[in-house]
C-alpha cells in the first residue's frame, strides 16, 4: 500500500510560499526584539517530563503533553511551551549575568490537541522576557509587544491589550471576598471563563463560591469595572488603594511612554492558574470575526524556585504564529508570498553556451544577485513564460549570435531595456542587472 | 529534590552567544541558497514512523529512532533526517509545479545516539534538493555545497569534495565481479568501512565476498584509484567505458565551472546502502585534526516511489550544523559571538529622567538603532562599566544638567566625540548615533 503523502495530523507542511511568509514574520519578531536589545536563545525540543510536572501539574501533562520514555528509561516530552525551559535555562546562568536578562526565542511548540481553526499541534510562539528589571520591564514588556505588532503594520485599530494584576485580583479575593485559598483559585477559574460564559451561568458559577449576598454583589461590581479610574476609584471606596499601587504606577508608565491606545483595564484577565503573581495581559484582535487573543503573558516571582535557586522576577509573552497569521490576515496585512523572487534568470539558446552560463550566473551570485539558471537551451518564448511564474527583475540571453560575439543579451523586465554587454565584463554585466547604469 | 538545570542528554541549550552563532550560520546559508534561488521549505517535526519504515528499514528505526505511540494509537517518530519529508513533500506537487525544483531548509531532527563529540541526539541539518533538473542539477548542488563554506571564509585548502557513482560502482561490481545483488550490497558495506579499518582487515572482508584471485585483484586495484583518469583509464581497460558516460560528463563539467580544485574522484565514497542512485559526494574537513565528514548528499532516481507517484529524479545534500561548527572552529573561521551588538545605551543619572529615557529610545528604535535602556538612576562610571559587557557603539546620557536644558548628552565609543543635542530633535540625535554628522 502507497503510503500518506500528509502531514501527520495537526502538524503542517510548510512548502515555498508558506516558508517565506514564516520567515518573514519570523524576521519581524526577530528584527524588533533586537531593536529592543534582547537576545536570542533557544532550547531542546525535548524535555524530561519532571520540568513540566513541577510547573504545570498533572493536567496538562495527562491531557496535552506528547510524553514517551526514551530507551534510558527517562520520561521525556517534546515542549508544549517555552517558559519551563528559559527558567531552566536562566537557573543556570543568573547568578552569573548582569541584569535584567533580555531574552527572545521562537521556538516550535507541540500540544496533543484536537486540531481545529486556530488550534494545531505543532506550531511556533514568539517567547520574550526580562528578568530582574523592577516595575520598568513590565513597561517595556508591553512596549515590545506593541512594536512587533506595528511592525506588521498593525494599530490600535487592529488590536488591543488587556492587562490585569493578579496582586490587584488576590487582594479582592482575600480581603475582600474574603475567601480562602481554595476558593479563590475557582473563582480564579470562573473569571478565566467570564467571557465564555452566559450572565446566567456566571451568577450560577460564582454562587457556588461566594456564598453571602454582600460578596457576590461586589465582584459583580469588580467584573463590570472597565477602566484604570474606576479601579482606582472601587479599590479606594473598598480600602484596598495600598494592593493597588504598582499596578496604578504601571497605567500611569503605559500612559506616559504613549501606550494608552493600546492598552485597556479588564478585570476578567487572570490568566487562569499559571504562575503568574503581578500584571498580567492578554492582546486581542479587534476584528468582529476574530475577537480572540493572540498572545498572552505577565510577571512573575517565582521561577526559579522549582530549580533551588533565589526568585529571580521577570515578566514575560508568547505570541502563537497561527493567531497571529490569522490576525494579519483578517486585517489584510500580509502582501502575497506565492512567488519567489529572482534578480537574474539565466538563460542560453544554442547548445555550446551552457558553460558560459553557469560561470556568469557564478559571478553574479558572488555579486549578490540572486540568480537562476534555466538548464538546456530554451526559446526565447519559453524562457519569458517560465519567468513569469516568479517576481523576475532581469533575463540574461544567450543566443547564436551572442555566443559568437562573446556576449550576453540583458532584458530589464521592468524598463523593457535590453542591452547586449561583452560576456567577460561581468562587472557591467552586474551593475546593469541592478539597474545602476 | 530540586529539579535538574540541565538540558536532556544528548541536546543543547542555546544561550544568546551560542544562538548568535547559530544565526549566524543558518543565515549564510539560507543567504547563499536565496542566491542559487533555492526557495525555503519546512515539515513538522513528527512523521508517521511508516515513512522512515519504507525508506531505510528496521535499522534505523529500532535503534537511532526517537518514535512512540500517539494518543491516538498512531505510530510517530521524531524527525531523523529531511530526505523521507521531502520527499513526500514532493510527492504531493511534483506534478502541478514547473521543474527544476530548487529546495533548501535547515531543520532541527533527532538520533537516540551515544553522546560524543560531533554527535549530538538534537542537532540542526541544512537540506538543499533540486528534483527534475537533468545532468547539470548534479553539478549546482556540488557548486552550491561549496558557495556556502566559502561564504564562511573557508577555501580548498581547509576542505575537499570527494566525489564518486553509484552508476560506475554498480557496474563494476556486478559486470566486472560478477556479484549477484547480496553480494554487492555486502562489498557496498565493506568498501563504505575502508577509511576505518586496516589493510588487513580489508582484505579478510573482501575475501569473503570476493572467492576468485582475478576479482580480489581487481577489487584491490579499483579500491586505490585516485583519480577521475585514473579510473577512465581503468574502466577502458576493463570494456566499460560506457557505464561511466554520465560520471566523467560531471567530472568534465565540474572542470569547466571552475570546481576542480574542491573536488577528487575516490572510489570508497559509496554513501552505503542508502537509496542514492547516481553521483555520491562527502565533504571533508583538511584539517589533520579534524578529518571527517562534513556533509553528504548525491542523486536518487527513486525517492517517491514509495507513495505511487512517477519517479522524479533529484539530487542533494546534508550539512550538519555541529560538524561544520567544528570544522569552522578548527580552521579559526569564526568571529566572537559571545557580546551582543547595542548600537546605544540610553541611561539617566537623575530621578525624573526616566519618561524622556523610554520616549527617546523607542523614537530611536523607530529610526532602526538597537536600544537599550539602563533602568533606573545610573552613575556614569556605572553605565561605562556596563557598556564594556557588549559591543555599545554610543551612550545617551541624562544628567542633572541635561534635564534642566532639556537636552541630552551623546557619547561616541569609538570616535570619544561627545554632543549636547535637544533632547526633542531626535532626528538629530538619531544621525549623531549612527556617525552621519
Amino acid at each position: 500500500m502507497a503510503l500518506t503523502k500528509s502531514p501527520y495530523r495537526g502538524t503542517r507542511d510548510f512548502f515555498p510560499a508558506q516558508m517565506r511568509l514564516r520567515n518573514y514574520i519570523f524576521q519581524k519578531m526577530s528584527e524588533v526584539s533586537e531593536l529592543f536589545a534582547y537576545e536570542p536563545y533557544d532550547g531542546p525540543i525535548l524535555e524530561e517530563v519532571d520540568l513540566y510536572l513541577a510547573k504545570s501539574g498533572e493536567e496538562l501533562i495527562n491531557e496535552q503533553i506528547y510524553s514517551f520514555t526514551d530507551r534510558g528509561d527517562r520520561k521525556v516530552a517534546i515542549r508544549p511551551e517555552m517558559t519551563p525551559t528559559v527558567a531552566r535555562m536562566a537557573a543556570q546562568v543568573h547568578r552569573e549575568i548582569a541584569k535584567p536578562i533580555r531574552w527572545y526565542a521562537i521556538p516550535n511548540l507541540m500540544r496533543y490537541e484536537k486540531p481545529q481553526r486556530g488550534r494545531l499541534r505543532e506550531f511556533w510562539q514568539y517567547n520574550a522576557d526580562i528578568f530582574g528589571a523592577g516595575e520598568l520591564g513590565d513597561v517595556e514588556i508591553v512596549q515590545l509587544a506593541v512594536e512587533i505588532l506595528r511592525s506588521f503594520g498593525a494599530t490600535d485599530a487592529h488590536f488591543e491589550i488587556l492587562v490585569n494584576d493578579r496582586r490587584v485580583v488576590d487582594s479582592i479575593f482575600k480581603k475582600l471576598l474574603r475567601l480562602d485559598d481554595p476558593s479563590a483559585q475557582k473563582l480564579y477559574k470562573v473569571v478565566d471563563r467570564v467571557k465564555k460564559v452566559t450572565p446566567e451561568a456566571l451568577a450560577k458559577l460564582t454562587g457556588e463560591i461566594l456564598s453571602d449576598g454582600g460578596s457576590a454583589e461586589l465582584f459583580s461590581e469588580y467584573i463590570r469595572l472597565t477602566s484604570f479610574t474606576d479601579l482606582a476609584s472601587f479599590l479606594e471606596r473598598n480600602g484596598l488603594s495600598d494592593d493597588a499601587r504598582e499596578f496604578l504606577t504601571f497605567s500611569k508608565n503605559l500612559a506616559s511612554f504613549g501606550l494608552s491606545a493600546y492598552v485597556k483595564y479588564d478585570p476578567s484577565i487572570v490568566r487562569g492558574l499559571d504562575y503568574y503573581t503581578g500584571i498580567v495581559f492578554e492582546i486581542f484582535d479587534k476584528h468582529p470575526d476574530n475577537r480572540r487573543a493572540l498572545a498572552g503573558g505577565g510577571a512573575y516571582a517565582n521561577l526559579l524556585q522549582i530549580f533551588n535557586e533565589q526568585p529571580l522576577a521577570g515578566v514575560g509573552f508568547g505570541l502563537g504564529e497561527v493567531p497571529l497569521t490569522e490576525f494579519l490576515t483578517s486585517h489584510k496585512l500580509l502582501r502575497d508570498f506565492s512567488r519567489p523572487r529572482i534578480d537574474v534568470l539565466v538563460s542560453y539558446q544554442v547548445a555550446g553556451a551552457e558553460k558560459t552560463a553557469l560561470v556568469l550566473a557564478g559571478d553574479l551570485r558572488a555579486r549578490g544577485l540572486k540568480t537562476e539558471v534555466i538548464f538546456g537551451e530554451t526559446k526565447t518564448k519559453k524562457v519569458f513564460a517560465q519567468s513569469e511564474r516568479k517576481h523576475v527583475s532581469s533575463i540574461v540571453f544567450i543566443g547564436e549570435e551572442e555566443l559568437r560575439a562573446g556576449q550576453v543579451q540583458v532584458k530589464n523586465l521592468e524598463t523593457k531595456a535590453t542591452l547586449s554587454i561583452d560576456q567577460r565584463d561581468v562587472e557591467t554585466i552586474a551593475r546593469t542587472l541592478k539597474g545602476q547604469t
